[in-house]
Parts: C-alpha cells; structure tokens; sequence
C-alpha cells in the first residue's frame, strides 16, 4: 500500500532512478474528460532536470507515454497508465555510493528496511519517483480545472532568509513561470536566483518554503476527523522528498496571536458567506470553508553537496564520501510542480468523496 | 474510512460531545497483551477537561469502559471496543449555536458539508471525539513500551512567544508531568502558567507548540514514498483539532543552514551506526534511522473566546456572537497526550508493517 | 482491517458471545435519513435466537441501542454507533469447551492464528458477531429503499434435499415471514419445519439453500475487475459463518447449457434495455444491467450436535466431545436476515461509489 | 480501487485489449526473492490465447517486460512493474462492435456506467485484463512455494456434464499440464477435448468446473469475520471474467449431509493436529486449519458464439449480432493458471498479515 496515494483518485507509482523507467498507474479518474499526453507533458517539463542552469544538470527529456484508460481522446473510467523511460542511466557516476551511505539520504535506512537497495542513483529513493506523481497531478489540475472551477497553483515564496510578497489570492500561473526560480515576486527572485547559484559553484545546497495555493474551493470538502483536507495536504507535502514542514493558514505564525484576534469573523457579501480575515487558511475543522486555501511547505538544503562528509559504508567502517558530478543546489524550483501536484491529487480525492457523501 | 486511522492497527471513532458517548473500536491490536482499564485511564485523566484551573472546565469524568477483545486480562487478537459515557451534557448552554455559526470552528463547514448539524458543543467537532484516540493510543504506547522497547513522549515546547529549553534525548515522563503546564522546563512552565491564566481571565486565547517524541525505535520502520514516517505522523498531527503545523527535525528552521551543515554525518559507535547531529529527526527518506524522532506540532489560540464577534447565522444573516460559560484559554496542556496518542498509533502501524514486511 | 467492511459505507464489528456486547460502528452513512432504533429492531428480532421453535433457544432480547450519529432524529454523516448488550451469559455451561476443540468450528484455528482464545460460547467466532452486520445492514437496507429504490430480500430455498419454488422476480417480504422457516412456499415450508424438528430432537442438524434477490438496481453499478458486484456479494456471503458456497444467476448450473442458450438477449421494452432471459443474475462484467440480482448462498449443517465425536484438546491429546444443551437444529431462518443485511451493505456501497464516479 | 486487489501483496492491473497493452504493479512484494521474466512467462504462456487448437486463436506472445523492483536479479521490496504490450490490434474486426451491444457481455453495462467504452475487444473487459493478475500471480506462487513451503494448484475438474476423477492431496502440476485441456484425469480429458472441439465446430461454446487446491498452508493464515479465506477466495474467484459461483470444501453437496456426519473430527497424527476427514475444506471460521484447501469455480460457457442473436444496438433499438472470426469453445484451461493466480494472491497476503499479526 506504501507506493500509492488516494481513495477514490488513487495513484500507484513504481519504477527506480536506474532501470526500465518511471511511471504511475491512475484509478478512478472520471470517464469521458478530453486527455493525451499534450495535457501531461507541461507540468514534466517543469519537473524535469536540466532545465535551467540553477537545477540539477541530469540528461532526460521526461517523455511521457500514455499506455492505458484513453480511447478516441477521452479517458474510459479505466486505469491511466503513464511511462517515462530511463535515459540518463551512468551507473559507473555512482560507483562509490555501492559501498558508502550518503549522508542525509535514504542509503542507510533502505538497507535497514529491506536488507537490500539499488544504488545507482538513489533507485527508489531517487526524486526521480515524482514523475509519476506530477503526471498524475496534471490529470487531477485538469479535472479540478473543467469540472469544479478550481485552480492550484505553487511557487517559491522563500529561499533560506530571501523572502517573497506574493498575493495568494490574486498570483498567476504566468507570473510564476516569468522566471527560472518559479516565484512570482521578480525582485526577489533576482536574489533567490543570486544565492542559488553562488550555492552551485561552491558544492553546497540551499533550502526553502513553497507555498500551495487553491481557489476557488467551494465549502463542505473534506472530512471532520482523521481525513481533514488539511491533515491530508500535510500528508501529502511531507511524502515529497527533502520536505521538513508543513502549516496551513497563519500556521506556525498564528501562535504568536491571541484567540481574539486570530478568528476569522463571517460577513455575508454578495449573498455568500465569507470571512472577513482567513488565518484559518480556507479549511475550518477539516473542510473547507470557501476561502482560499494556501499552505507553506518547508524544504530542506538538498543533500548531495560536492564535499568530503563522515560517513560509514555497507561494511560498518566509519569513512568519508564526497559528492561528484552533477548535483541540485535547490530543490525548490523543481519542487513547485510537485506541490501542485500532490494538492490536486488530495482536492480532486475529496470532490469525488463529497460527490458520494452528499445528502441526497 | 474518515473516521478510521492506521492499516494494521486501525482505530475508528465515534460519537458527539453530546449524546450517548464516545468511542473507539481498535483493530488489529495483537493477541496476548496485558490489558485492561488501568492501562487506559491514566491518558484519558490527562487530556480531560477540569483537570485543573488552566483548562476548560466542563466536568466529566471520562472512565472508560472495554467492552470486547479482552479475555483473562488479556488481549484476544480481536476488536478492542471501548467506551466513555457522556455526562455533562448541557444543551441550554448552546442554545445560541443553533442558529449562529462560531467564528473559525467547524459550524459552517459542516453545514456546508451535510447540510445538517449537532450545534450541542459542537458534536462530533468537539475536542472530545479526541477520547477515542487517546483511549486507542493507551494501548498503542504499551504495545511500542513492551514489545518493542519504544517511548514516546510530548511537552509543551512553546506558548504564544515563552520557549522553553528541552532535550528531547533525556527528558522524562516525570518532569512533563510535574507541572499543569506539562512543559518539562519548570521554570518557563510557571512563566506560561501565568500567560496562561491571564487569558483566561480576560476570555482570551493562546496556542503554541507541542514537541512530540519518540525514542529507541529501530532502525527500518516507515516507507520510502507516500506513507513515509514523517507524512503519517504529519497526518496524525494536522489531524488534531486545533493544529495548523507540523515540521520534524530541523523543521522549518533547517531552511537557514545549507547542506554541508545540515547534512547528519554517520559514524559507528560502540559497533551500531550512528549520526552525530540529528538535523533528520531520526527519519530519512520516510524511514526511521534509529536516531530519536522529534517534531514539532503548533496549535492556533483555541476559537471559542468571552468577546462579542462578528458572525453569520444558519438564515444567512450578519449577527455577533459572544462566547460564554466555560473556555479552554490555551488547548495545550490536553493536547500533550493526543500528540502522544497519534504518534504511537503511527510508530505501531509501522512496526507491525515491518514484522510483515521484512525480507525473510 | 479484518473486522471491517466496504469502503465508502463502512462497517466495523466488535464483541464476543460473553463479555460486554456486540455492536457495530457504521461510517459513512449520508446525512439527512430519518433513523431510529424502531429501524434496526425488526431486523434484529428476525435474528435473535429463540425467536422460534425451530431455532438456538438462547435467551437474548438483542436490544439495540444508538450511541452516536443522529441528531433530531436524523443521520449526521457522522460515525453511527450500535451497540446490544449480551444478557445470556452461561460461562459454565460451556466448561468442556475450555479445554476441547470443537470439530469443524473455529475453536482450533483461532488458537492457531491468536495462541489464545475466549472459549465462552465461541467468543469472536459465534455467530453472535452478525448482530452488528444485521443492524448496520437495517440502515442500508432503508437507505436502499428511500433513496435508490431497491429492495433487498431473501428467504429460503432448499433444506437438504427440500427445495422450494419460489420466483425472485416477485416474491414479497410478508409471504418470507408468513413462517418461522422464511420459505414464501408454504407447502414447502411445512416440509422443511418438520424435518427441521426432526433434526433437533434428534440432536442432529441440517443444511440449506437460501436465495437473495435485489430489485429495482439500476444498471451502471459494480466494478468490471476486482470488486465486480458478484465478486463483492461472494466475499460477503462467504464471510457469513457456516456458508460454504455462492452462485449468481444461473450459477453451478449454467455449465450444463451451452453459450447459445445461455446469453441473455436484449431487447427494448418500454423504452427501456431489458434482456428476455435472466442466467447473468442482473450482473454482466461485475456491472448491474437493470435486471433482478439474484445469487444462492450454501449453508453447511451447524457443527454443534448433541451426540459424541471424536477431538483434541488443549494438550493435543486425543479424547471425545458431546454438544450439551441449546443447539441450533438449522441455521437458515436466522441466516435470513443476515443474507439480506450482507447484500445491502455491498449494494449502497457501490451506489455511493457510483456517486462518486459518474461521467460528470 | 476498482482496479486493486490485496493488502499487504497489492496488485493494481491496467490496460485494455487494444491499446499501449496491459501491465500490472506489485507492490509489497518482499525483498530479497531472485526474480526475473523467466519466473513470469511459463504461466503467461499457459494463459496465452493460441496455445492449443481448443482455445481462441487470437495471435498474441504475451512477452512479459519487468521494469522495476529488481536489482541484481532480487526484489527491492519496491514495486514490481510488469508490462505484456498488445500485438494483435485487429480494429477492423470488430466494428460491428461499436454500435451493438453483444449479448451477455459488458458491453451494455460498461455504457451504463460510464457513458463511454472502448469497444474494440471489449477494452477492460476483455479476459486479456488477467494478464496482469497471472503475472502477479506468478511472484507470488514463488514466494509462496520458497518462503511458506506452499504448492497452489488448479485442474479442470468439470467439463459440462463430464466430471473428472482427481484427488486434491496427490495431484501433480505435471498430471494438469499433461493435455491441452488441463485435466489431471487423462481419459476424461479426452471426453472433455472431444466435446469442446464439437463446440469449436459448431461456433457454440461450454463451460465447466475447475478445482483449486493449496497445500501446506499451515494452521492460522486468515481472519475470522469478513476477511475470512474462504471469503477472499470466494471474491477473488468471482472477479474472473466468466464465473459464476464458488464453493469450498463440501459445499454445495454438503447441504445434503447432516452435521454429526460433516463435521472433521480431529485427531492426533504424528504429533500434529490432523482431521480425518476435510469436508471443512482445510478452512474453519475463516482461519486454515493445516489440512489442504479446495474450492470449485464455476465458469459459464463463454458468451461469443458464432450465431445469430437479438440484441440493441447503441441508439437502443433492436437488431441482432452474430459473433464472426475467432471463438473461444472453453474457457477452462486458459482459466487454470487464472485460478491459480487469484489463490496465491490470496495466500500471500494473508500469509503477510500473519507475520504482522503474530502473538510476539
């Protein structure tokens, strides 16, 4: 059950760094919705390695191919099967990891876990395992997009002290593909951009917040108790690799208010009910309330840096390993497909449940 | 499935703050426990109300009844039922909630969602639904304490702005509960104490943070992908009521390091690997590394303040509302054991995973 | 995960035959249906024992009460909570039972899986358990009927080699009841009675055939792989304790037509698709095709009989057991209500499932 | 979900009968089994359409391709992605197909659910979606076969009214594969070949019995209310394309007994715990009991004949269809390796959830 994601939306991904390829099954995606490979590839691309010169420099055009659940360009109600082939395998790049554990990565509990582990590149412990889960992610934005009106959009709101002002409520898709750091803040964005690439050409690695956004929820989606929308969105963040945080609303911040001035009042506007302030962050008791919905996810400085670190190697020998070749200095413009597509893949789950769950 | 929690050991919960009870049926607890009420009592004493003058003061007495899955002292294999009865129902005190929603509770999105509600303290909202977990959790904790060798444990780390000092390597259960604050660091509990207890005074709110954690679990446990140790224990603790955030480890201060500090060198000591910094939180890529977990959990200023708000009522009308009676001024002290309860039915989940995964 | 059933209509069982109760925790019921107990009790009554001169004397009301999930009378959407206290507990008459296995019961394997047991009245093995099934199958059956339009019945067909003529396509509940057998052909239910009762003065017992139908469900329901409809009522009538066998539509029977004679043709009727023979039991590929559903279900002869057979007890010596006591002649009656109560928790699944997949 | 079937061993299936192919993901599959394609083909090929001159002649190899879960030529414990693409894609074939609703088919219900079909082949619904399953199926024979010392078997035990004589306890892989109909019993699988060839013949079809057998599995795999063995069994039995009922053990014909004669008395045997007889089927409450397992499946004759038939075409109005090119006379002994597959399925995970549910 580890390698999927969802109830009535559910995703199955499979598939190692190095091998046959990358790829996800997709159950329960609605009949008759328009889909080819054109609505998938996008949200890849933006994915992909290599495609800007502050992310990792890694060789693979992330090309998708859809096997299964379409037929004359509709999807069937049948599984969606998706494949993205291997191209970049340099298993000789990653000899040295064979006999060392890299230091912050999953080396050492892999082989804790299962005795066992693919080390070239990381196998599945590879950020490479997301392709499945942005490929999917594309059909969940499509859905929520067509049949519900609602879009889900994430950008880079902060990298290590460099903060963003973004509007949650009014940014663009097109203001955070306006430049290579994906955030919609384009002064800031100079000096985030600044900072990463100092980080590149000295071997090391910086961290950060992304922020989700969704608009356009209508009120009554998700669950009161253990499947609140934002239990499962904090569930669904800290599953992307190098996450560390989650808070939703005022979050984090909203401690340092008091009760009183931290409810969000409700007015009536336009024979709506809306809040006033939303520190509650779109989601009251588990469900959403209308507002919009935005969370911070926080990411760590990626591991892999060009430095001699401590380690111990599969023989329990204390050792040093120092990483060659390519490596990511910030994981976060690469992030923000990832964070799209794991919050679309929670709403669309929660429409399809409030569509069975609803009173008459 | 919103009102179950775990795969191997699943809980599921019912009842409303006013009606019949609360409970839980517990699932897949394994055969031959020692158990019985005295196991439970003592958590569910903890997180009651009217334990002591800094928390709400609705009077009940929580005593939980099993009523299956137990035979001559101990566990069958089969389901664990238990029950709390409820006592102080007082619906007069709610009357004005019939027809107004409370600002930033769960009054509007559930009417949103079902069309339909128990206004009687909230329902099936109310913090008391959280009995159940705590009740299942009880178990959970002896589970991990005598078969597993594992402890867990939470404090109140933070009210409003008052940090306090703790290491989450030596704390003890004794110390936490040497206070009311149940902040381990006596000298900052009295400080929070007095915070504390001047919002209540003024029917006001504070929030904080919680620290949760977990100490001796092995190496190996959680998977690589979606249900990776840190996601579920993400879930179970956005899952609480009045959560807004949750990170592990170096959280969401870790965004100021870069790798090379970041990163937690692995060395062999006394013939066992391990870190000699703990930025992971004792979790890489989703599964434990045998290193102590910890993570932080922070909750909003509870909602229900003495001050008149603005608000809507179920006619769609812009009213005040002003709370009365009793009020929790900071929800932290009862939140301590239902941090405690959601860890250890995520670390149980996962050890009985591993037994069942585990190559031979 | 055992002890539950369904997934967007789920049901949880707990309790043994001696200890607390029995009960059932139903979640995901639909807000907004008038529910009472007066609901429930009908359904439990056609179950109890003693109910008739033909069935297990034990002496139980079988009172159910709800704990939790109606407000004003009506469903939440919250978890309902079931609960029947046990009231006929005999501990000492089943003292040999401590230390024998009984044949062809689950005395010894649940002491191979659990290396423990309740040996009182067969604890979690007694068909006291279906208390739970049978109350939360009340709900879905009035769900069924108000909100969907189907009814669900069932009735006996055979008893040993006494089989019944009895047409599923108009059967009526009042002529199921009309005798303590529950065979709508009351020519043959006198024949089944008596041998019934030949059987339990003889401390013998026998088996049967018992035949359940839904009308009214429309086509599009079911799943065309794994949880095909017919695939979901086998698993729920082999869950029932002492069923043995599960056919649908034309079943083991229908190896002896051809292909030719045995498709079912359609053909227009009123505007609607109808087929003008019926051997696919109202189910094509896992799917509802509009037609009555119709399946048999085969009960084995109860295990419990008043004469000496052969066993081992607890020390794995050789030795001899003979049933004392009530014993329960045939269980087809009281396993009525049990078929219908199984059928119509696995039809308002797949219609909430439906909800929730629909095209648009 | 629809397309999952299992827990702690999960399969999810994919593909329609035209299209990209068809595939299957494993995941939980334990790490550390030496597998490769050679483990998977062998039963492929016993599935594969074209094998004999008794089957559909339809022109596939079926060549199984694994893409992921292997390093080394071990499992990872990741999941195992198997893909068989389609090579027989014949469009033209069957275009009478997309505006006619074949009879007894899933064609009509597919619509009815989904609004939308894939009606080449009959897409999802083709028998070719349990290439998948027998893919699956086969990994977990292996495991089952090293790691539990299980052996699953499956034979054709009835061919219309032509009934085979095979013991359960001796049967031999060998003794099925000896003939082209899968018929341990060699004279009378001359009858049965004798007779699906005259269906062959004359366009017609038949159906039949297959018998499914597990030996070794030792005393305590299962669970004792609704995920019983007998009860998974009877689901994953039902959810073959073309099968109608399931009995185990006695079944049917043990309605005929009475139960001082059809209970297994148990006696010691070389220090174990033996029946001496097994009307029980080697399944009691739902748990195995040690002694060997046995179940009949019915399968209907398959429903394309070569004959003319009344059906309704897509705009409802009545016409007839005559099926044309291939026909499969019987679907046994293609089902064999089906059944086969499905059992060890439900095996293994149980065999899974016995590790983790194990008293220590």
């Amino acid at each position: 059950m580890a390698n999927s994601f969802g109830h009535l939306f559910r995703i199955t991904t499979w598939g190692e760094s190095h091998g046959g390829g990358v790829g996800v099954v997709v159950d329960g995606c609605p009949p008759l919705l328009e889909l080819s490979e054109a609505d998938i590839q996008p949200d890849l691309d933006r994915r992909r390695p290599g495609q800007s010169k502050i992310v990792t420099p890694r060789k693979e055009t992330d090309t998708v191919q859809i096997l299964s659940g379409i037929f004359e360009g509709k999807t069937l109600g049948t599984p969606i099967s998706m494949w993205v082939k291997n191209e970049d395998a340099r298993p000789e790049a990653y000899s040295e990891m064979a006999t060392k554990f890299r230091p912050s990565h999953a080396d050492y509990t892999y082989v804790a876990k299962y005795g066992h582990r693919n080390w070239q590149g990381g196998g599945r412990t590879s950020a490479r395992e997301t392709v499945g889960r942005v490929a999917a992610g594309a059909i969940a934005k499509k859905l929520l997009r067509e049949r519900c009106g609602v879009e889900v959009l994430a950008y880079v709101k902060q990298v290590q002290r460099i903060t963003a002002q973004v509007n949650p409520e009014t940014v663009k898709a097109s203001e955070i593909e306006a430049n290579i750091v994906r955030c919609p803040d384009s002064t800031t964005a100079g000096r985030m951009m600044r900072l990463i690439d100092k980080m590149r050409r000295g071997g090391d690695s910086v961290g950060g917040i992304i922020e989700g956004v969704a608009r356009g929820v209508p009120g009554g989606w998700g669950e009161p108790v253990f499947d609140r929308l934002e239990a499962d969105l904090a569930k669904a963040m800290l599953s992307l690799p190098a996450s560390k945080g989650f808070d939703v609303g005022s979050g984090f911040n909203g401690i340092l208010m008091t009760g009183r001035g931290h409810n969000d009042p409700f007015r009536m506007k336009a024979g709506k009910v809306v809040t006033t302030t939303n520190y509650s962050g779109g989601i009251q008791g588990g469900i959403s309330n209308g507002q919009t919905i935005y969370f911070r996810v926080a990411f760590k400085p990626v591991a892999t840096v060009m430095h001699e670190q401590d380690t111990v190697d599969v023989d329990l020998k204390n050792t040093t390993l120092k990483g060659r070749g390519r490596h990511d200095p910030c994981v976060l413009p690469r992030a923000v497909p990832m964070v799209e597509a794991m919050t679309a893949l929670v709403l669309i789950d929660h429409a399809l449940r409030h569509k069975a769950q609803c009173g008459q």
